[in-house]
């Protein structure tokens, strides 16, 4: 770890917020214990993970996005990270407003940078899967279970989702999701938006997290539900905020908001106590 | 509001955690809607607070804390964010080490910023009233009423407070504290430490707020208690780091780590959303 200025940026997609280091050089020397410091919502900056912005050694792409959690695990991709790196390499210069290409731990991905802060990342395939209950307090919810990378637990159902108490986590089938699994509780709106085929409004109770404001992920399952195996889009509410998704041969690509709050440099003292 | 570069800097005192905002020229023209948006701890960059460096208008003192709480409020005088105030004076080169005197809502206070990142700073009086009862669950606390400008009921118990459940508001005597009260638990240790002339672990429940990894006022008001009128150094060990506070004739003292995580400019175009 260098103990000369350490740049980093401040900003979220969907509230789903990052610390991000551009480290070009390759010389942050990102510990776990330097994450999990960063990530403290008191005693550091506060994020819900850190993207360290590194060259990539894929093919023709520049740039790998090393996602890690807060709690200082490496992470695989997320939707809502991969659009705040894209607005960062186009503000800094890095890479050109439109489409790009980004290395991340699940392979290399599209993404698409608009002018207006709305920055779009290929997902991959949302595969549906069968159904399955998730209980939440005394009542049982039906679900279809979606693979997007990660397991998903899709409830659509009519009771409003503002009413759940998401404060516990849904108790899904052990046999199902061995490996625990994300669900989203879902109610189909009325009223189309921004174009939209179906309109959405999602919570969603990611497994060892709790309530996120939002998951990218999570926006791809339940728009498959949605879709039930034909193409289309769908615009998701999420308590963060709306994102689109499309779904087509090519597989989920999820559009919606990325934003730069702040930029500065970690205080070098700060650091070094960290460094131990 | 201008949309130049706005400067600001992140840190805490014992984990109570400000954004504090460097307004020599009184340009920021605060809103409470930048408040929040500010200590927003997904969409902004975090905080229980700002901390506006204005230039003070009390004869022979320079800088004047203006404090905002979360909500946008107003804020009155904060022992932690004094702290953190006074050090940045020093590491901006606006002070020196050493004594120093700053401005706030509650009249100027004396603070003295240590080499080591230390910083004691002056809490006024802390004044011992009559006995009460808080109610937590169904067990009842005898404590103290101790006046610190706010109000405070300080509960002394054998109880070990790290086995509390204060994720409820304990219940106070609404006779006793119209206005609402904070109360703090605290043990009694055996072991000395840092030359103290007792040792405490105290838990807070602030009120408006729920339970705060640390609280100034709270800490005076406990070594108060445990002082019973005599001069002394009490070692006060909160969720958020050890506080030293020392009462005298002059009135109480405290002393503990501030720290600065980093430094820099808000994006322009955060500033520009925010304003509207």
């Amino acid at each position: 770890m260098t103990h000369e200025a350490v740049r980093y940026v401040k900003g979220h997609g969907t509230q789903n917020d990052f610390v991000l280091l551009p480290d070009l050089a390759d010389e942050a020397g990102l510990t776990p214990g330097l994450v999990r410091a960063l990530c403290d919502r008191r005693a550091g900056l506060g994020a819900d993970g850190v993207l360290r912005v590194a060259v990539s050694a894929a093919d023709g792409v520049r740039w790998f996005m090393d996602h890690r959690n807060a709690d200082g695990s490496l992470a695989e991709m997320c939707g809502n990270g991969l659009r705040l790196f894209a607005l960062f390499l186009v503000r800094s210069g890095q890479a050109e407003y439109g489409e790009q290409r980004i290395d991340t731990r699940s392979g290399v991905r599209g993404a698409v940078v608009g002018t207006d802060g709305t920055v779009g990342v290929e997902m991959g395939p949302a595969l549906l899967g069968g159904g399955s209950v998730a209980r939440l307090g005394s009542q049982a919810y039906a679900g279809t279970a979606v693979s997007v990378g990660n397991p998903h637990l899709v409830c659509m159902t009519p009771t409003p989702v503002t009413d759940l108490d998401l404060t516990k986590a849904p108790i899904a089938d052990g046999t199902v999701f061995p490996g625990g699994v994300n669900v989203e509780f879902a109610n189909l709106l009325d009223d189309p938006v921004d174009g939209a085929d179906a309109h959405v409004r999602m919570r969603v109770h990611e497994r060892g997290v709790g309530e996120t404001a939002a998951c990218g992920t999570g926006a791809c399952a339940v728009t498959a539900t949605v879709l039930a195996g034909s193409e289309g889009t769908v615009a998701v509410d999420q308590p963060g905020g709306r994102v689109l998704v499309r779904i087509d041969r090519f597989g989920a690509f999820l559009s919606g908001p990325a934003v730069i709050v702040g930029s500065g440099v970690l205080d070098p003292g700060w650091l070094s106590a960290i460094a131990g």
